[in-house]
């Protein structure tokens, strides 16, 4: 099975979140709104000043100019947060500080740097037309518009848009609760003392992390042991989740138990990618439960999680596509592809040029190193030095 | 004072956090270590099988092929976990699985495609070199080697370094703590009810948002009256932030408190940048602590938010500065600029064509639509319908 088609089963399986929840718009930034937003005031919720300086009845200030100034009596001083009661009269004015209500009967304001004020009056140089420097009630948003909508991404601005209509808290999509469980008799957590043929649990921590960076809630299970009855029971236990992710089991007896318990519990619905690291990526469905089984290999597995589980989990996470940053960059070295498969080679960029990290694929130091990494199609047998590939980089 | 000189100031005033904190590496990832990381283990910890197949003496298979298999003796069966106390000795092999130990004696692994196992013996069809299909220890990290240092951020696949090397928990830098001060006796928390002349908070909101996505701690203060004490004592109350940003402040006599209070307290660094929008953004140092003071304007809070707060809480946060993903887009009409500053232009992008959003500096629709900025120089007065343009977009 080609990557295209794992992809394909995979996204068509998956389903985005349902479940919703009530949070502060001070923490919602990056969740998914989860209803339309209607605009229950107009914002701004009343005419207001749009400059420091005079509100005025503006056809008093049609003939002002820097020589012949228009006198004005000043009625009152509106500071921020203060509103005018009264009404302002021919040949009066009041003085207003930006986003201060404009009282009735003024129409303008007329800012302040082309005024004199002096004794209770002032000097107007400069006329203005009726609604200059105000800003009106509704402007920004009209009561009744629908101005977010449900599936939206809360970015800063958005959130401000909330603000501005008066909520302090929304509804949003819950994010996708993941269990990750690593398996493996083997494998001893990091910070457990190691015996005789034992290693330390990698892929559980690198594939919370990426889950953690593209909106899931993550549950890391313990190390579960390599015996079809407990991962049956793991299964079992984690039903519960949105999205089952098995790390572990490098060797083709590890896999097989995974195999055999999603047949038994529920559909496998396929298993081996012809893609390289990587081939044996499996996924299934128990009860509603979408189970992927990620490569033993720390690389494998990792690289394996930006090409399935990032799409899958984005998708559940209702979070637009990942867009990567691709960069063309020439080959520093002579790349020969050795399998009939795609493969994936991780690189590092230096001053325009792309080495291969790739040591071996049980490594985790060549993708802790790589800037990014190279797809050679399935019919590519050789990249030479100096040709031009295009990196796609992990940020 | 350009965009340029007050970001310096603002870059050469505030310092990176050299705080440190000890975090669990399942939520360790986008943080930034503070401290190299030494490998004390060699990874792999031992000579281990990289394939499923036979452990054999490489020697014994040399001749072995397709025609003439090699017959050897099955002495055990190593399933993952589990290692080999003997020693395998000529005319002998051991099943292995993927990471189990090499046992002592052999010396490479025949992958078990190339094999026939019956009776207790196995015919091998294929020669193995020494060391092939083995990854010997500290083939990919060696025990004393420094394999990652201070200051990196950690992705998922330096946290798998970290596991692998054994760490539960790392030491790391912590988040900037900052305080987001909402200054104003016009404004009310959003859900409050508006009395008259009264607007909902947008500002505090924005720039908690952009901090928290940017790798900062962020208290958000109860709103401040416009009066002089009010903010000395916001101000002194604070001071033990790593940076405090007022928002709000609209009108000229509100900046006025703030710049006295600044000039009082500590040093006033920078008032007025020639950027529109954002002329009244300011910046000072109260004792160790930097006060930026944001426009009042919510599309002038946020875009001076993402041109300077963006760069120095990053700084502080010791994240390595935003590369703002930027895309060429043809102008959808001809923008005239108005003013002799630097102007920042918000667009939505439709098919490769550029619009601007932007309504009227109070408006928060228009950042909430806009895919992102373009920046007119101080000296260009128009750019024509149809004229090429780079974008530079949020996200």
């Amino acid at each position: 099975m080609s990557r295209e088609e794992a992809l394909k089963i995979i996204l068509d399986t998956v389903k985005p979140i349902e479940r919703t929840e009530s949070v502060g718009i001070d923490e919602a930034v990056n969740r998914v709104l989860a209803c339309d937003v209607r605009a229950e005031v107009d914002v701004p919720p009343f005419d207001r000043a749009a400059m420091d300086g005079y509100a005025v009845r503006a056809e008093d200030t049609f003939r002002a100019s820097q020589f012949n100034p228009v006198k004005l009596k000043v009625v009152g001083f509106l500071h921020a947060g203060e509103s005018f009661k009264g009404e302002i009269k021919g040949g009066e004015c009041i003085r207003i500080a930006t986003g201060c209500p404009i009282p009735d009967g003024a129409d303008a304001v007329v800012m302040v740097e082309f005024t004199e004020e002096k004794d209770g009056y002032v000097l107007i140089f400069r006329g203005v037309y009726p609604g200059e420097n105000i800003a009106s009630r509704g402007e920004d948003i009209k009561r009744g518009e629908i101005i977010l909508k449900k599936g939206e991404l809360l970015t800063p601005a958005k959130i401000g848009v909330l603000a501005a209509l008066g909520y302090r808290r929304i509804s949003v999509y819950q994010k996708p609760h993941v269990a990750v469980i690593p398996t493996g008799s083997e494998i001893r957590d990091p910070a457990s003392p190691l015996g005789e043929g034992q290693i330390y649990d990698v892929n559980s921590y690198t594939l919370t992390s990426i889950l953690l960076e593209n909106g899931a809630l993550v549950t890391r299970s313990s190390i579960i042991p390599d015996t079809f009855d407990d991962i049956i029971s793991a299964i079992t236990r984690h039903l519960d989740h949105d999205l089952i992710v098995f790390s572990g089991g490098s060797s083709v007896g590890e896999r097989d138990l995974l195999v055999k318990a999603i047949e038994k519990m529920g559909s496998l619905l396929f298993h081996g990618v012809q893609i390289k690291p990587g081939k044996p990526t499996l996924f299934g469905l128990v009860k509603e439960t979408p189970i992927l089984g990620m490569p033993g290999y720390p690389t494998s597995c990792l690289s394996n999680a930006y090409i399935f589980l990032v799409p899958a989990i984005r998708k559940m996470a209702r979070l637009p596509p990942k867009d990567p940053r691709v960069v063309r960059a020439r080959m520093g070295v002579r790349v020969v592809s050795a399998s009939g498969r795609e493969q994936f080679l991780t690189v590092k960029i230096k001053n325009g040029v792309a080495y291969p990290v790739f040591k071996a694929s049980g490594d985790i130091t060549s993708m802790a190193k790589a800037d990014g990494y190279i797809i050679l199609p399935v019919n590519l047998d050789v990249i030479e030095k100096g040709e031009e590939v295009t990196v796609t980089l992990f940020d």
